[in-house]
């Protein structure tokens, strides 16, 4: 049966059935799964009957259609109701549905993009709605299509911050091609929400974040049906539908219960036939109108990226932002963002040569991420940045975005002690542990204007989230203007025959380290020195070789001494199966305000200390000598 | 001068010229630095004058005092406002003004409790407000005392979803006595916020949150005198004084003009002209009430905490409900806090013995932490709990809890893939890299139900942030109820004098390497099997001395291979320049829904893993034997 074949919309008694069949499945996936949140599928699939039937315009054969609209459920637990609409527009299958949530099946517990129609993996709560608005920013920023985008979102929820951060950013650019649907079921997973069934003031705080709220009886299919037309009239605002709905509703002995949430419906059978059975229908939701397809990658040829002299002072920030800005020039579904700091990590720059690709995302760095979340799901690719520590901030959304399996950017400036004067709170020294611990990430880590730049160009073709750290600080260039950098390598910078030790740093600390070697060079300990400006994934080879020749480790890094550059040597020789003595400088106490110089010294990760760490492992291996493991 | 002598209210001439007073030493603060931010100090100099005259109760020689009102510059950039409010309270001196920035000042970037009087370190957009909402939520719900929490916001933050995490929370608890003080000056960091000065959508905002606003010229010292005595009417709701300020207001080469924030007045002298010079006024604000002193530590003795057999299947996060339950009774200032899944954390275990110092966060961790970071600050002891993986959502503001020197007690359950059918975004992979990568933090991994329990007990009197990660599967209780499971330490499991191998695990791979341990000790394998409860400190002497005995280490972490208990085995290792062969067993693919069991063994972390593991390594360095450097 195709609900939309007699009109244009499917008839109230036709809604309802099929929404009892959204619950009869929810039902029936979660007690072949024997886990799952029953309750809150029930309470939207009223919600999701009328949308499926009558307002979705999507092609479940071409998920890749640039005009289709985005569903995204900000509730991913209700990820049973989300299965059962897949399985009545005929995309799943009775089979598949019974595999819910075991080893090997795409029906995960929360639903990720393993399933071609899902752009985001959701589950982590309050990212949903953010990653929408990107979707949403995406269609009336950058591409001008007439796509819209449904969110179905829980009431627990709204009591994120990152909520507020997307309900504020859709309102100020006037999403109307956004739709978030509350379901407002006043129970969370161990109680009471703070507004329970207080749909009045969601309605009231959505307005005055600028939001037309409409307030209907989820259970309503002609309530629900007439609000969604509602919607579709663009106005220059998004728009809530806040519908009071009942966490169970359907099943008596649920419905409206604390105590259910995440459980197996008890009986099931008895469920079912209070639902009333399977009625079995179909529905085929109106596809969306043709559109031309997406722009077409590298509209101007070479990849050209601005270039510095050997032993210029230039701040590795500014090399991003000058190279993100030509890189924007050849590549023309590039898209910058940044936290409000644009003027500090100089993708102001970006923003000047290219105004109508760069979004300015306010001091939200969650929302930053999840825009561009959204963005990478249509095509486009995003470079997002802020100052280094504050993307701890996002760590949450970037976790996710790697289960999202998310292609991401991400920038940070303002690194460790370097940072200086501000103090510690605007210091990254966790970072690199940070994003080392993320899923299929690159961590980069660059130390010259000519490095920078060339790693910020590699970055446009690597998937997943990548990482670049820059320096606040302006370092001497020193690399030649021609030198590659590939992912997954590494730089010898001094070298000889016969190295006493070796030296591995990455970022400010290339600096001091070629600056100790030139010390230890006057007392004629032969020191090579590694640029390891690419930490994830590490050169094995040159760092084993390293390792080898010379069986003496000094790894340093403005950077906390836990899972950082040197967490990343030890792994790399350890998997090597390499014996070495390894002496790992790094950041071991609370920094303070302070001159950088001032401060590289007092965190004991400047020259001097490099020099006296090599001498004393000399000294001490003397007397004990390594065995060489080559 | 002591403005406050002559009447209650010091009057408008000597408010304005102590607000002067403050721009010019907020000025030559910075110049002196050659660094800061100026223009976000000029800006609520007016603001800040009336409060420290005429309404801050405060003793300056006493900031331990507990009937004190506190005060968070939210906007901590402004810091040289603040330090200037000290200079004329006689709390810093002219000398002391003047080495602002510098290293060994006490007077940093962003303000941080080095200084005694201030409760918690901003810097980082967004966090003052939900720590000031813990302050008074203190205030309310656990002291009933009648100090007042004055926060000072900039309009920047007001994006951060951290802020409105904040406001829902205050109007929904009814925080009168917390005070936020916005000073909407217009102009962020790289531009004009998304608001700019339309402070009548602000205040609208904030009444839909249940907040009192009262808007404001937040240069007119009357209208800010009379909005701080309205704000002292308690009537059941936190209250906003929404100030329409100018940037670099009193400058008039820098007012409201983009371009100059985080810059030093270009001519400082020509400013402090033009500011009337230096006045020297000194403040004595008004004392607070006396007050009783807290409660004393420990009101019922032995700090008594639940048992259970050997053998028993108990899952650790029920452990941990039950031993912050029983230590409940004995700890007076035991607080603990959910994020809205006590029934999954057991948390509720506490909540329902007693109730009246729990405090449900609902979904808002950053809330939670921050609440938490309050708590702490008045002398209480927070244990705060959710799913681990969301502890990620918070991790900008546990970063700066430690530049706060705050003593935070986190735990975490639903750990790793053993979390199961919910799928990787609930299986917290990243937590131990990330609580590692945290200054002064202490990461415990608890394996059984007794350990968990005792280790529970043990994070009551450890200062510094304290993360806790338990099991949501029951795993089998392997330890005697009286064992004793000191932070720093390890257990041995299984040894013997001539061990082959070391199996390091923590947590569920504990139990998964005795398995493994018994296998192989069918093919005449001595495998000796360490527990790593305590990761960070990691018990050196232990890990070292099963290094040393047998030359090859086998770890198994459920956990991503990065930062986590290998990297810190590594790192321990290397520390103490112990070779050693060593295999990490790790999560290295993005998991899936699936069984616990099914999913250990499709993360290769299983006994079966280990055992293949351990004989590959000894089949490995069998053939090129280890040095032993014992």
């Amino acid at each position: 049966m195709d609900l939309t074949t007699t009109s244009d919309h499917a008839r109230p008694a036709a809604l309802r059935a099929l929404a009892q069949q959204l619950r009869v499945d929810a039902v029936r996936a979660v007690a072949a799964a024997g886990s799952g949140h029953p309750t809150s599928a029930l309470s939207a699939a009223d919600l999701m009957a009328v949308l499926l039937a009558n307002h979705l315009r999507y092609h479940f054969d071409r998920p890749e259609q640039p005009g289709n609209d985005h569903l995204i459920f900000s509730k991913g637990h209700a990820s049973p109701l989300l299965y059962a609409m897949y399985r009545a527009a005929g995309a799943v299958g009775e089979e598949e549905l019974m595999t819910y949530r075991r080893l090997g099946s795409r029906l995960e517990g929360h639903p990720t993009p393993r399933l071609p129609w899902v752009d985001v993996a959701t589950g982590s709560l309050g990212l949903g709605l953010p990653v929408g608005v990107g979707l949403a920013l995406a269609g009336k920023a950058l591409e001008t299509l007439p796509y819209r985008v449904w969110v179905l979102t829980g009431d627990s929820e709204l009591a994120e911050g990152s909520m507020w951060e997307a309900f504020a950013r859709a309102g100020h650019a006037g999403l109307d091609n956004l739709v978030a649907i509350l379901d407002v079921n006043r129970l969370g997973q161990s109680g009471e929400t703070m507004l329970g069934w207080d749909t009045a003031t969601y309605a009231t705080r959505l307005r005055a974040f600028g939001w037309r709220a409409i307030e209907i009886d989820g259970h309503d299919v002609e309530e629900i049906d007439a609000a969604y037309d509602a919607a579709a009239e663009s106005d220059g605002h998004p728009v809530a539908i806040v519908a009071r709905t009942v966490k169970g509703k359907g099943v008596a002995m649920l419905a409206d219960r604390n105590g259910f949430h995440g459980k197996p419906v008890p009986d099931p059978r008895a469920a079912i036939k209070e639902l009333g059975g399977r009625p079995g229908l179909l529905v085929r939701p109106t596809p969306p109108p043709p559109v031309a397809a997406r722009p077409a990658r590298g509209v101007s040829g070479p990849q050209e990226i601005p270039a510095w002299e050997r032993g210029e002072l230039v701040a590795g920030r500014r090399a991003y932002g000058e190279a993100v800005a030509a890189l924007g020039f050849a590549e023309s579904r590039l898209v910058a963002m940044d936290g409000e700091v644009g003027n500090s990590t100089f993708s102001h720059l970006f923003r000047d040569a290219h105004p109508e690709r760069f979004l300015e995302m306010y001091v939200a760095e969650q929302q930053m991420v999840a825009a561009a979340i959204g963005f990478q799901a249509r095509g486009w690719i995003p470079f997002a940045s802020t100052f280094a520590a504050f993307w701890t901030r996002a760590y949450d959304f970037i976790r996710m975005a790697a289960i999202s399996r998310a292609d991401l950017r991400l920038v940070g400036s303002h690194t460790g002690v370097t940072v200086g004067e501000d103090g510690p709170s605007q210091m990254a020294l966790e970072d690199i542990a940070m994003f080392r611990a993320v899923h299929g990430s690159t961590v980069l880590v660059a130390s010259d204007a000519n490095q920078t730049a060339r790693l910020t160009r590699a970055m446009l073709d690597r998937p997943g989230v990548v990482y670049l750290r820059t320096l606040r600080m302006a370092t001497p260039v020193v690399y030649g203007p021609d030198e590659n950098f590939p992912i997954g390598g590494a730089r010898v910078l001094r070298s000889s025959d016969d190295d006493d030790i070796a030296l591995l740093a990455a970022g400010v600390t290339v600096h001091e380290a070629l600056a100790a070697a030139d010390d230890l060079a006057h007392t004629g300990i032969r020191a090579r020195v590694v640029d390891l400006y690419s930490v994830k994934p590490l050169d094995t080879e040159t760092v084993t070789a390293a390792a080898r020749a010379t069986g003496r480790v000094v790894v340093v890094e403005d950077h906390w001494a836990q899972g950082g550059v040197g967490g990343a040597v030890l792994e790399t020789l350890a998997d090597a199966d390499i014996d070495a003595r390894v002496r790992r400088l790094a950041v071991r106490a609370m920094p303070t305000s302070g001159q950088p110089g001032e401060l590289l010294r007092w965190a004991g990760i400047d020259r001097g200390e490099i020099a006296r760490s090599a001498r004393a492992l000399i000294d001490q291996t003397a007397a004990a000598p390594m065995r060489r493991a080559a």
